[in-house]
């Protein structure tokens, strides 16, 4: 495999890419969608291979599960699709226009970033997905997914460079690195004279190694050390059902709740409405001193505890002085994602929203909600952690920059 | 000097210089302006030093000219304090807010990005104009300047810490880096947990070591090999006028053009009225075969040269077949910082405006503008070359990032 050449490809197709308009790119994804059903026998028999080789090398039940692809699971992308070609296309948009005193027009337009590099783990969909949306925001995209999943995701490519062809489009539009020797991983993330853009999408592992050595700018997408912080003014019958719903409605999501901060004024009645219900529905509850006091089946918290992002039934439990104590102590082991206090307090509710630094700050609502989809973007390539670029839930204009266009009538600088 | 304490310090004051308001910002950045004005025979003594160290390591004169400091300069920083004092704050703008569905409002509010650290080569003015910025904008800042000017740069920031104690505001919203061996930049720019971006101000060499070795983001500020593309269709009234001031009106900036194109249809017209006119300046023209050909005393251009950055009295000037070959040749040769097309043509203007992937593309005017001031920001970090996060001239508004805050009145996620 030829990295460079295909970083080069990816370079020049993204000229074309650029030039796009909406209706082409909107025909090229709703015929995606028809080519996807149409093979998806193929496409099965070719994750078969990958399910085969996963089970002899003994992959777990819920990585077998996220990895196996079926006909619902083909029609369920083909939809994904579909839904991206109805989307507003962001390229284009002159964010705004001003005239200078010297009568220079200066617009700030929308333009797409250039070539995205995309590398992610075991789930084929996000082959097809970070397709539609690179695509539909102007961009090439080169793809590295996992070994696991190269049968299905060769398979899948091919089904899209085909229908880029069928529409007259040049195909290198995408590419994938067929061999996924992890050395090509650590050239593609040096390749910022080709690249201007890395997105991992995958574990806090990946993630780290990803932006601890790459040269390309990368977007960190993120793992999520959510909390809830029940304040002294709290309505316990907005906080207990909230709590539920962000801790266990999914466990394995980033923005699931992992740690409760507790206000000492309300805490005796707060832990005995919320920790029994947590408890009854078999979530472990790690607890600091006064939390074990109060409550029954409490496990000692650890300060690791309070910065681990379980992905599990478990939940560490904090007691604090105060607000100001709360946010502090959010604001320390938080990993910037999604945050909510619970307050019937006015100022209390303004002082959270302003002062927690993290990507969502949410009063009475479950940090649950921190999603693409449920922003309204009808789109997610991820949720950024970080702060440069994109932060939150990114749709596609997070796959955009902007570049000023100038009309001028001679204007020269004195 | 203990680099980890000083970040985890400024990380600390990041969320305190946060919190600042509008009023308390401005008011600290008058009383700088005064204080530098009173602090200018200290501020000057300290210059003398790196002055006559400079001189004795034998120091070009245009860089001794940059280092040196006069009552006037300082008088210059101080005006310029002011300046950013009577900007607007970004800060708790709600960039746009919504409701969705079941009730939750979500607004985009605009925040301080936290730590950013500033790296910079011989000019203090850097030190008291980084420091206005960053502050106004509610971040901390870790500067690090060129060991030429360690002990100006010192003098200045004893004058802001001064200045912050007086008016009650923590003091290491402000730290620099006392020891400039170049280890510590290296460290810096691994300080991932602790600074959220790192900008370099200065040449090439700076630029690109941080951005080869950072783990912390970088925005990367500009090398311009600045293209003027004379169209067939050009009136070359405005073309003459737009190309002496794009190349000569100041040489070592980047901004100024460093390369002319034009269309073969206009050539011997373009080049007897332009190339003449550049050599009666004292501009070395390096061109084609076809320039040779037409104009006299022309150096013979290489590909190299089409890729230089002169910033000096030279240009480099190609003829070509299409508006679509000069915009493939500026788009493979150029920096993507600011060209410009001398047409009056609609259709070519409108093409090269939306083919041309730079931060700024002009129509009909000089590539001198592409400035904080002249875009109208009021100021000016740099100007972003990359295409994340910030694009072109960066005012205040590049100094900070956005979180979403949301009002919920007890939602869950089904």
């Amino acid at each position: 495999m030829d990295l460079l050449q295909l970083c080069t490809d990816a370079k020049s197709a993204s000229r074309l890419a650029a030039k796009l308009g909406t209706n082409e790119k909107n025909e090229a994804l709703l015929a995606l969608a028809k080519n996807l059903a149409a093979a998806s026998s193929d496409i099965i028999a070719a994750n078969k291979v990958d399910v085969e080789e996963a089970v002899a090398n003994g992959m777990s039940q819920a990585l077998l599960d996220r990895l196996t692809l079926t006909e619902a699971r083909i029609e369920g992308m083909a939809e994904g699709v579909t839904q991206v070609a109805s989307l507003p296309d962001p390229i284009g948009e002159v964010l705004s226009m001003w005239t200078r005193p010297n009568g220079l027009k200066i617009g700030q337009q929308r333009v797409p970033l250039g070539v995205i590099g995309i590398i992610y783990e075991s789930r084929p969909n996000v082959t097809v997905d970070s397709f539609a949306l690179t695509f539909k925001s102007g961009n090439a995209v080169i793809l590295r997914g996992g070994s696991d999943c190269i049968h299905s995701n060769l398979a899948l490519v091919k089904v899209i460079k085909e229908t880029l062809r069928q529409c007259g489009i040049e195909e290198n539009i995408i590419s994938i690195l067929e061999d996924t020797d992890r050395k090509y991983v650590n050239e593609l993330i040096r390749m910022d004279d080709y690249l201007d853009v890395i997105i991992p999408r995958g574990g806090a592992g990946l993630i780290r190694n990803v932006s601890q050595n790459a040269s390309v700018p990368v977007i960190r997408t993120g793992t999520g050390n959510c909390h809830i912080y029940v304040d002294k003014d709290a309505d316990l019958t907005k906080a207990v059902p909230i709590i539920l719903n962000a801790k266990l409605q999914r466990l394995g999501v980033c923005n699931a709740a992992e740690s409760l901060v507790i206000h000492k004024d309300v805490a005796e009645e707060a832990l005995k409405a919320i920790i029994p219900a947590l408890q009854a529905e078999g979530c472990e509850v790690r607890g600091d001193a006064l939390v074990q006091e109060i409550c029954a089946n409490i496990v000692p918290a650890t300060e690791e505890d309070y910065g681990t992002e379980y992905l599990a039934k478990i939940i560490s439990v904090k007691v604090v002085d105060s607000i100001d104590q709360a946010i502090a102590h959010i604001n320390k082991f938080s990993t910037g994602h999604s945050e909510s206090i619970i307050s019937e307090n006015y100022t209390a509710v303004q002082q959270f929203l302003n002062e927690i630094d993290s990507a969502a700050v949410y009063a009475n609502a479950s940090t649950r909600f921190t999603d693409g989809f449920e922003f309204g973007f009808g789109a997610e390539i991820g949720i950024s952690t970080q702060k440069l670029h994109a932060r939150g839930p990114m749709g596609l204009n997070a796959l955009t920059t902007t570049k000023y266009i100038i009309y001028g009538n001679g204007q020269v600088r004195p």
